[in-house]
Protein backbone atom coordinates (compact mmCIF):
# COMPACT_ATOMS: atom_id res chain seq x y z
CA UNK A 1 0.00 0.00 0.00
CA UNK A 2 1.33 3.60 -0.74
CA UNK A 3 0.08 6.66 1.45
CA UNK A 4 0.70 9.73 0.30
CA UNK A 5 0.54 12.70 2.88
CA UNK A 6 0.19 16.27 1.99
CA UNK A 7 0.80 19.02 4.00
CA UNK A 8 -1.15 21.76 2.21
CA UNK A 9 0.29 25.47 2.10
CA UNK A 10 0.40 27.87 -0.82
CA UNK A 11 4.05 29.09 -0.43
CA UNK A 12 5.57 25.67 0.58
CA UNK A 13 3.12 22.39 0.11
CA UNK A 14 5.36 19.21 2.00
CA UNK A 15 4.33 15.51 0.29
CA UNK A 16 6.07 12.68 1.68
CA UNK A 17 4.62 8.98 0.15
CA UNK A 18 4.99 5.62 2.69
CA UNK A 19 4.92 2.37 1.28
CA UNK A 20 4.11 -0.70 3.19
CA UNK A 21 5.14 -4.09 2.78
CA UNK A 22 4.79 -6.68 5.02
CA UNK A 23 4.45 -5.21 8.15
CA UNK A 24 7.15 -2.44 7.30
CA UNK A 25 7.07 1.15 6.39
CA UNK A 26 9.51 2.83 3.69
CA UNK A 27 10.02 6.50 1.97
CA UNK A 28 9.15 6.03 -0.97
CA UNK A 29 9.34 9.82 -1.63
CA UNK A 30 9.71 13.05 0.15
CA UNK A 31 9.61 17.03 -0.44
CA UNK A 32 7.95 20.16 -1.18
CA UNK A 33 6.29 21.91 -3.84
CA UNK A 34 6.37 25.68 -3.70
CA UNK A 35 4.84 28.06 -5.80
CA UNK A 36 6.30 31.60 -7.12
CA UNK A 37 5.19 34.63 -4.43
CA UNK A 38 5.48 36.63 -7.63
CA UNK A 39 2.75 35.11 -9.38
CA UNK A 40 -0.99 35.83 -8.77
CA UNK A 41 -3.00 33.88 -6.40
CA UNK A 42 -4.83 31.78 -8.95
CA UNK A 43 -1.65 31.24 -10.82
CA UNK A 44 -0.35 29.94 -7.75
CA UNK A 45 -3.28 27.58 -7.12
CA UNK A 46 -2.70 26.66 -10.77
CA UNK A 47 1.12 25.79 -10.39
CA UNK A 48 0.03 24.04 -7.23
CA UNK A 49 -3.01 22.07 -8.99
CA UNK A 50 -0.31 20.67 -11.73
CA UNK A 51 2.14 19.85 -9.40
CA UNK A 52 -0.08 18.09 -7.00
CA UNK A 53 -1.59 16.31 -10.19
CA UNK A 54 2.01 15.03 -11.33
CA UNK A 55 2.79 13.62 -8.02
CA UNK A 56 -0.19 11.53 -7.71
CA UNK A 57 0.24 10.35 -11.49
CA UNK A 58 3.55 9.31 -10.93
CA UNK A 59 3.52 7.52 -6.88
CA UNK A 60 -0.35 5.85 -7.95
CA UNK A 61 -1.32 6.39 -3.84
CA UNK A 62 -3.98 4.16 -2.54
CA UNK A 63 -4.60 6.24 0.06
CA UNK A 64 -4.02 10.46 -0.47
CA UNK A 65 -3.66 11.96 3.27
CA UNK A 66 -4.51 15.30 3.53
CA UNK A 67 -3.87 17.58 6.84
CA UNK A 68 -7.40 18.91 8.24
CA UNK A 69 -6.35 22.64 8.90
CA UNK A 70 -7.94 25.25 11.63
CA UNK A 71 -7.99 28.54 11.84
CA UNK A 72 -5.57 29.51 15.00
CA UNK A 73 -2.96 31.75 14.36
CA UNK A 74 -2.23 34.13 11.19
CA UNK A 75 -5.88 34.93 9.31
CA UNK A 76 -3.78 35.82 6.27
CA UNK A 77 -1.82 32.28 5.92
CA UNK A 78 -4.77 30.66 7.37
CA UNK A 79 -6.86 31.61 4.00
CA UNK A 80 -4.04 30.46 1.42
CA UNK A 81 -4.10 27.36 3.35
CA UNK A 82 -7.48 26.69 3.30
CA UNK A 83 -7.97 27.60 -0.78
CA UNK A 84 -4.22 25.12 -0.88
CA UNK A 85 -6.09 22.02 0.83
CA UNK A 86 -9.40 22.80 -1.02
CA UNK A 87 -6.66 22.16 -4.07
CA UNK A 88 -5.30 18.73 -2.65
CA UNK A 89 -8.53 17.62 -1.90
CA UNK A 90 -9.92 18.20 -5.27
CA UNK A 91 -6.82 16.86 -7.04
CA UNK A 92 -6.70 13.47 -4.89
CA UNK A 93 -10.65 13.28 -5.27
CA UNK A 94 -10.16 13.19 -9.08
CA UNK A 95 -7.88 11.08 -9.62
CA UNK A 96 -10.00 8.64 -7.47
CA UNK A 97 -7.99 8.17 -4.84
CA UNK A 98 -8.99 7.22 -1.20
CA UNK A 99 -8.45 10.31 1.13
CA UNK A 100 -7.83 10.77 4.59
CA UNK A 101 -7.69 14.06 6.70
CA UNK A 102 -6.22 14.41 10.17
CA UNK A 103 -5.86 17.01 12.53
CA UNK A 104 -2.19 18.12 13.63
CA UNK A 105 -2.44 16.76 17.12
CA UNK A 106 -3.98 13.21 15.47
CA UNK A 107 -0.73 13.14 13.94
CA UNK A 108 1.19 13.78 17.16
CA UNK A 109 -0.70 11.17 18.84
CA UNK A 110 -0.25 8.61 16.63
CA UNK A 111 3.64 9.09 15.55
CA UNK A 112 5.02 10.53 18.66
CA UNK A 113 2.76 8.87 21.25
CA UNK A 114 1.41 12.24 22.83
CA UNK A 115 -0.79 15.09 21.39
CA UNK A 116 1.34 17.83 22.87
CA UNK A 117 4.41 16.55 21.19
CA UNK A 118 6.91 19.50 19.73
CA UNK A 119 6.96 18.99 16.07
CA UNK A 120 10.91 17.92 16.49
CA UNK A 121 9.77 15.53 18.32
CA UNK A 122 7.30 14.26 15.68
CA UNK A 123 10.18 14.94 13.08
CA UNK A 124 13.02 12.35 14.86
CA UNK A 125 10.26 9.92 15.02
CA UNK A 126 9.46 9.49 11.86
CA UNK A 127 13.09 9.41 11.04
CA UNK A 128 13.36 6.55 13.61
CA UNK A 129 10.32 4.63 12.23
CA UNK A 130 11.19 4.64 8.52
CA UNK A 131 14.92 4.09 9.75
CA UNK A 132 16.54 7.50 8.13
CA UNK A 133 19.81 8.23 9.45
CA UNK A 134 17.89 11.76 10.00
CA UNK A 135 14.79 13.88 10.00
CA UNK A 136 13.86 14.44 6.35
CA UNK A 137 14.19 18.23 5.25
CA UNK A 138 12.59 20.55 4.26
CA UNK A 139 10.50 20.24 7.89
CA UNK A 140 7.24 20.21 5.60
CA UNK A 141 8.37 17.14 3.94
CA UNK A 142 8.60 15.34 6.89
CA UNK A 143 5.23 16.92 8.08
CA UNK A 144 3.83 15.09 4.98
CA UNK A 145 5.50 11.75 5.88
CA UNK A 146 4.21 11.98 9.10
CA UNK A 147 0.54 11.83 7.90
CA UNK A 148 1.33 9.20 5.79
CA UNK A 149 2.58 7.27 9.11
CA UNK A 150 -0.48 8.63 11.54
CA UNK A 151 -2.79 6.78 8.61
CA UNK A 152 -1.06 3.67 8.48
CA UNK A 153 -0.66 3.34 12.26
CA UNK A 154 -4.98 3.89 13.11
CA UNK A 155 -5.06 2.15 9.58
CA UNK A 156 -3.92 -0.65 11.76
CA UNK A 157 -5.20 -0.17 14.95
CA UNK A 158 -8.68 -0.25 13.51
CA UNK A 159 -7.70 -3.90 11.85
CA UNK A 160 -6.99 -4.71 15.29
CA UNK A 161 -10.06 -3.30 16.86
CA UNK A 162 -11.83 -5.66 14.01
CA UNK A 163 -9.86 -8.32 14.85
CA UNK A 164 -10.53 -8.14 18.62
CA UNK A 165 -14.13 -7.65 18.64
CA UNK A 166 -14.21 -5.15 21.82
CA UNK A 167 -10.95 -4.02 22.26
CA UNK B 1 -18.12 41.93 -21.92
CA UNK B 2 -19.15 39.34 -20.18
CA UNK B 3 -18.25 39.35 -16.15
CA UNK B 4 -18.79 36.09 -14.29
CA UNK B 5 -19.44 36.95 -9.99
CA UNK B 6 -18.92 33.81 -8.25
CA UNK B 7 -19.82 34.60 -4.26
CA UNK B 8 -17.64 31.27 -2.80
CA UNK B 9 -19.13 28.50 -0.36
CA UNK B 10 -19.62 24.72 -0.27
CA UNK B 11 -22.95 24.45 0.24
CA UNK B 12 -24.30 26.89 -1.91
CA UNK B 13 -22.14 28.92 -4.19
CA UNK B 14 -23.65 31.57 -5.97
CA UNK B 15 -22.91 32.77 -9.37
CA UNK B 16 -23.73 35.79 -11.90
CA UNK B 17 -23.06 36.44 -15.19
CA UNK B 18 -23.22 40.13 -16.60
CA UNK B 19 -23.20 41.28 -20.13
CA UNK B 20 -21.67 44.92 -20.50
CA UNK B 21 -23.07 46.07 -24.35
CA UNK B 22 -22.90 49.54 -24.83
CA UNK B 23 -22.75 51.21 -21.96
CA UNK B 24 -25.68 48.94 -20.06
CA UNK B 25 -25.56 45.80 -18.15
CA UNK B 26 -27.82 43.10 -18.44
CA UNK B 27 -27.78 40.06 -16.04
CA UNK B 28 -26.96 37.09 -18.52
CA UNK B 29 -27.54 34.22 -15.74
CA UNK B 30 -28.07 33.89 -12.23
CA UNK B 31 -28.13 30.99 -9.62
CA UNK B 32 -26.58 28.74 -7.03
CA UNK B 33 -24.55 25.93 -7.04
CA UNK B 34 -25.24 23.73 -4.26
CA UNK B 35 -23.18 20.39 -2.85
CA UNK B 36 -24.61 17.33 -1.18
CA UNK B 37 -23.93 17.72 2.46
CA UNK B 38 -24.26 13.70 2.75
CA UNK B 39 -21.07 13.53 0.37
CA UNK B 40 -17.85 13.55 1.62
CA UNK B 41 -15.51 17.23 2.04
CA UNK B 42 -13.27 16.25 -1.24
CA UNK B 43 -16.42 14.66 -3.19
CA UNK B 44 -18.23 18.21 -2.53
CA UNK B 45 -15.14 20.07 -3.75
CA UNK B 46 -15.45 17.87 -7.21
CA UNK B 47 -18.90 18.57 -7.84
CA UNK B 48 -18.04 22.34 -6.93
CA UNK B 49 -15.22 22.04 -9.34
CA UNK B 50 -17.30 20.30 -11.99
CA UNK B 51 -20.12 22.39 -11.87
CA UNK B 52 -17.95 25.79 -12.14
CA UNK B 53 -16.55 24.79 -14.63
CA UNK B 54 -19.30 23.55 -16.72
CA UNK B 55 -20.46 27.35 -16.32
CA UNK B 56 -17.49 28.98 -17.20
CA UNK B 57 -17.48 26.71 -20.38
CA UNK B 58 -21.01 27.55 -21.37
CA UNK B 59 -20.61 31.64 -20.82
CA UNK B 60 -17.00 32.05 -22.04
CA UNK B 61 -16.84 35.25 -19.61
CA UNK B 62 -13.63 37.29 -19.94
CA UNK B 63 -13.34 37.72 -16.61
CA UNK B 64 -14.05 35.85 -13.21
CA UNK B 65 -14.54 37.81 -10.04
CA UNK B 66 -14.36 36.22 -7.29
CA UNK B 67 -15.26 37.22 -3.58
CA UNK B 68 -12.26 37.95 -1.96
CA UNK B 69 -13.17 36.22 1.49
CA UNK B 70 -11.35 37.06 5.53
CA UNK B 71 -11.73 34.98 8.57
CA UNK B 72 -14.41 36.49 10.74
CA UNK B 73 -17.26 35.00 11.98
CA UNK B 74 -17.89 31.15 12.07
CA UNK B 75 -14.36 29.49 11.57
CA UNK B 76 -15.86 25.79 10.30
CA UNK B 77 -17.52 27.77 7.62
CA UNK B 78 -14.36 29.96 7.14
CA UNK B 79 -12.66 26.73 6.51
CA UNK B 80 -15.33 25.50 3.70
CA UNK B 81 -15.23 28.60 2.50
CA UNK B 82 -11.38 28.40 1.85
CA UNK B 83 -11.48 25.51 0.10
CA UNK B 84 -14.60 26.78 -2.54
CA UNK B 85 -12.90 30.03 -2.89
CA UNK B 86 -9.62 27.82 -4.30
CA UNK B 87 -11.42 25.66 -6.47
CA UNK B 88 -13.18 28.74 -8.25
CA UNK B 89 -10.08 30.87 -8.52
CA UNK B 90 -8.49 27.56 -9.91
CA UNK B 91 -11.31 26.89 -12.32
CA UNK B 92 -11.17 30.28 -13.48
CA UNK B 93 -7.68 30.10 -13.97
CA UNK B 94 -7.53 27.08 -15.84
CA UNK B 95 -9.98 27.97 -18.24
CA UNK B 96 -7.65 31.61 -18.98
CA UNK B 97 -10.12 33.95 -18.08
CA UNK B 98 -8.97 36.86 -16.48
CA UNK B 99 -9.40 37.00 -12.86
CA UNK B 100 -10.61 39.77 -10.34
CA UNK B 101 -11.11 39.85 -6.70
CA UNK B 102 -13.03 42.09 -4.08
CA UNK B 103 -14.31 42.24 -0.58
CA UNK B 104 -17.74 42.17 0.54
CA UNK B 105 -17.09 45.91 1.68
CA UNK B 106 -15.54 46.83 -1.89
CA UNK B 107 -18.55 45.43 -3.46
CA UNK B 108 -21.02 47.37 -1.23
CA UNK B 109 -19.17 50.88 -1.84
CA UNK B 110 -19.48 50.17 -5.61
CA UNK B 111 -23.37 49.25 -5.96
CA UNK B 112 -24.79 50.81 -3.07
CA UNK B 113 -22.94 53.80 -2.76
CA UNK B 114 -21.16 53.40 0.73
CA UNK B 115 -19.11 50.25 2.33
CA UNK B 116 -21.61 49.65 5.81
CA UNK B 117 -24.73 49.44 3.24
CA UNK B 118 -26.81 46.28 4.33
CA UNK B 119 -27.25 42.61 2.31
CA UNK B 120 -30.87 44.03 1.48
CA UNK B 121 -30.14 47.18 0.18
CA UNK B 122 -26.96 45.91 -1.99
CA UNK B 123 -29.61 43.58 -3.35
CA UNK B 124 -31.75 45.94 -4.08
CA UNK B 125 -29.34 48.26 -6.17
CA UNK B 126 -28.55 45.03 -7.75
CA UNK B 127 -32.30 44.63 -9.14
CA UNK B 128 -32.18 48.30 -9.97
CA UNK B 129 -28.48 48.85 -11.69
CA UNK B 130 -29.85 45.35 -13.59
CA UNK B 131 -33.43 47.20 -14.49
CA UNK B 132 -35.27 43.53 -13.19
CA UNK B 133 -38.60 43.43 -10.93
CA UNK B 134 -37.35 41.84 -7.99
CA UNK B 135 -33.66 41.28 -5.85
CA UNK B 136 -32.59 38.27 -7.68
CA UNK B 137 -33.38 34.73 -5.27
CA UNK B 138 -31.89 33.53 -4.02
CA UNK B 139 -29.36 35.86 -2.22
CA UNK B 140 -26.46 33.61 -3.13
CA UNK B 141 -27.41 34.69 -7.09
CA UNK B 142 -27.83 38.28 -6.06
CA UNK B 143 -24.51 38.33 -4.26
CA UNK B 144 -22.89 37.11 -7.25
CA UNK B 145 -24.28 39.63 -9.82
CA UNK B 146 -23.07 42.41 -7.16
CA UNK B 147 -19.67 41.19 -7.53
CA UNK B 148 -19.90 41.07 -11.66
CA UNK B 149 -21.23 44.90 -10.87
CA UNK B 150 -18.55 45.84 -8.68
CA UNK B 151 -15.83 44.86 -11.04
CA UNK B 152 -17.71 46.77 -14.09
CA UNK B 153 -17.76 49.82 -12.17
CA UNK B 154 -14.36 49.67 -11.03
CA UNK B 155 -13.28 49.19 -14.40
CA UNK B 156 -14.98 51.78 -15.76
CA UNK B 157 -13.42 54.49 -12.71
CA UNK B 158 -10.14 53.11 -13.82
CA UNK B 159 -11.10 53.98 -17.60
CA UNK B 160 -11.92 57.42 -16.63
CA UNK B 161 -8.83 58.38 -14.59
CA UNK B 162 -6.86 57.32 -17.56
CA UNK B 163 -9.01 59.63 -19.71
CA UNK B 164 -8.87 62.60 -17.07
CA UNK B 165 -4.94 62.36 -15.90
CA UNK B 166 -5.27 63.76 -12.40
CA UNK B 167 -8.52 62.51 -11.71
Amino acid sequence: MFVLGIDPGLSRCGYGCVAQEGGRERAVAAGVVTTDRELSLPERLATLRHDLRELVRELSPDVVVVERVFFQTNVRTAMSVGQASGVALLTASEAGCAIAEYSSNEVKLAVAGYGSATKEQVQRMVATLLLLERPPRPPDAADALALALCHIASSRSARLRVAGGTR
